[in-house]
């Protein structure tokens, strides 16, 4: 557990201090569920109300919110209390899980595999031939990784993620659990008899770029012959399908169970909301928002909103929903 | 194999034994399928027309349907044919999966980590720093449990599932295949130079009730700085997400596909159709019923149905959807 | 990395060589990124375009398509582009990932289990009790695989997948990364003081045909008392649901995100489009199309195709979306 003094909060967030208290602070919690040593967080009025019952023996304020510390209790005032909040909840994040040995006995790590300094390899992983890892990897327990793939520095790998062979990682990327990289994409051609089908091969790979994080059960393809390609700091959701030969430029964000048939181009910092479907070869540009839920089946212009399934202009598709919704009425 | 005859089958099920024969029952069958020795179920008219010609020696038969046993055939007349299914299956559940021994040599627990009586871990498993497991809690192999977890006793947790560090889980649970426990939540703030986005840290955890039960590669995300919360009773079905600080009442229905954003209210006894995801910080209060396929935006009152997207009222939605056929046939 | 002569290649597609080229041709690579000794495919003016400053020594080309090989190049024309480009593929496929043993000592196999000639086990994967697995099959690492399972010849399993007690696999088929084969199906049925849910015990089990494919992450339920069955063929992609008793003809296509609720019956044939939805003990009959994003609540027709939701005929679902988008523009 880690403790701080309000004073020292205060200079982290740096925010201004209302009230006195000269209680130690261990840990955030929720306002009506603080106990007495605990901060929490005020960034709207609705919340601002629970304050004065609350145990808490701090808050985080946002600037516009008119409330007294209370007998004992104190608050910080600062412009932005979300980014206050998430300064917070890294000065208190605790250690993650404890290794016995950084190469745990029963990991089985081929002997042509390259580990750099300060890995850390949990138990039962498996780590194959010609693997690369930078410095400072962490795989924990249960994880797989297959022949000729690379991950750079400071990478986190959790339990039950497989990544397969000529995968090409960047640094500082976190996959969650149970997370699936490189499995064949999904082609087939009908066999001569016309009577089956017949499986493409797929022998390209994937690459991910830096700062990319990739949610639980969430899967990307490899390329048929080329690359699947994650720009920088894109950041995926659970439960996500990336199919083969898709290319997201930088910061792209991929809600919970989205997902991208093959082929499909995302510009820089496009955000597709969850539960939403690209169709193959179309292309969003960058910027583009697609909506929760919705069927995008063409390209989309840069900086737009399309929803709905079509989708179409956010815009257009609320008219049609409001004129749907007045039709049933009639 | 277990083995009943028509006289024990006929007290289990309390029902009222029509015509004789002395085969033993040794298991159900589907009545087109059945062999002799084999159990059927007659719950609709359409099934008993089959009855004539099936080789079951046996039906389990709903009270309103007229059927004759047949030669060298019988049946039992019941009230309610699908409890009686669900009785005969308990009586016919075979066992659960060998262990050669309770805790697999290859299975790697910490020596801090405490387990109950009767536990059985499974090979190549992890449990981490200071877990604690209850009595006659089952790991099944290639499980991953992280540090600080508690868990009820009786809980099963099959293959591949991961529990991540600090969760909470109750007994009579079933954590089916490759089940995601604690990953982080999904959120990030704009950097700030603008360009790109950081991490926020999520230092909360996972808290599941008793009798909760968790479908293959179903997600549950950790909390920002509190919990994601599941009441007892909760039955979640396959791929399914539950996003950071959402809580869930008692005996909610979640079922496949369906999604809930971050910090979604369920209440008691609520139903998620299938595929359909809620928006974040929207609540759903008790006893209501979310149509499959719909997209909720915005809070559902209790006990009302609501279904579409965006979703609405039920009945209202129904009309949409009349008004919009005719629209299309004009 | 396989090496070829443009010659070799040219019989391989049975093409007609157009230019002359002494390059060794060692990879497939897209027209814009080609190096020099790389094959690429023509299928369309779009890409012929950039034949002219592509680095490639050599494109396969579609027949009807009209570019000049240049200096130093060569192409060869083809009948079918895609079929040319499958061809290919499987030529240049590279090795699968290298296995240190047969079987890795840190598998762990029950001594009851019986393999085939030629099987490999990958390190850490779990074999119970009374497991038959055919010749050659492939098992690699942190599988786990229970007790009375069958698996045919040639059969490949990757990492993370779990196949549950009883199952019956074909020969010939690709369980792709953390597949969930076999776990319970989600059924409940109200407990007797009407205030819970009581589990419905599931003991059937999964049957699947020969050269089935399964997708990452996806998962097959078993059946209630008899099975969930995929017929021979089946394709199946990443992060698709198939419920407890669903019956699956041949040479079936489900896309990414796409489900099935229980008892779903799809005739031989099927294509479900991704993300598309079956509710349960609906029949959808042989050659039928369904659209990506459907949800489908009654049955389809043989060889019709249905989108939208609630799914109609495709035609018919056309013109509502035409009129709605008129409607909106009012």
């Amino acid at each position: 557990m880690k403790l701080f003094s309000i004073e020292e909060i205060t200079t982290l967030v740096s925010g201004e201090q209302i009230g006195h208290c000269k209680d130690i602070i261990n840990a955030p919690a929720q306002i009506e569920n603080a106990i007495k040593g605990n901060i929490t967080f005020i960034g709207s009025s609705k919340y601002a109300r629970l304050w004065e019952n609350s145990n808490a023996s701090l808050a985080i304020v946002y600037d516009g919110i008119k409330i007294l510390p209370g007998e004992g209790k104190a608050f910080i005032k600062v412009k932005n209390a979300d980014l206050a909040m998430a300064v917070l909840l890294e000065a208190f994040e605790p250690e993650p899980p404890y290794f016995e040995t950084d190469i745990h006995p029963t990991a089985v790590i081929d002997k042509t595999a390259k580990l750099g300094k300060g890995c850390k390899i949990g138990a039962n992983s498996y780590i194959g031939k010609d693997v690369v890892l930078g410095d400072h990897v962490t795989v924990y327990p249960n994880v797989s990784i297959f022949d000729d793939t690379t991950i750079g520095n400071e990478t986190v790998i959790w339990s039950g993620t497989v990544i397969r062979e000529r995968s090409k990682i960047g640094s500082h990327c976190i996959f969650h659990i149970n997370v699936s990289i490189g499995a064949d994409g999904f082609g087939y051609r009908p066999s001569n008899d016309g009577r089956g089908l017949v499986k493409i091969i797929h022998i390209g790979n994937v690459v991910i770029g830096n700062a990319v994080e990739i949610g639980a059960n969430s899967c990307v393809d490899r390329g048929k012959f080329s690359s699947t390609i994650l720009g920088d700091g894109c950041k995926i959701d659970n439960l996500v399908q990336i199919g083969h030969n898709c290319v997201l430029g930088r910061c792209c964000i991929m809600a919970g169970h989205s997902g991208l048939a093959g082929s499909v181009t995302l510009g820089d910092g496009v955000i597709i909301g969850g539960s939403a479907s690209i169709k193959d070869h179309v292309t969003i540009h960058s910027g583009a928002k697609v909506g929760a839920g919705s069927g995008v089946i063409s390209d989309v212009a840069a900086g737009t909103s399309v929803v709905g399934y079509p989708a179409c202009n956010s815009r257009e598709k609320m008219k049609q929903w409001v004129a749907l919704r007045k039709l049933g009425r009639n």
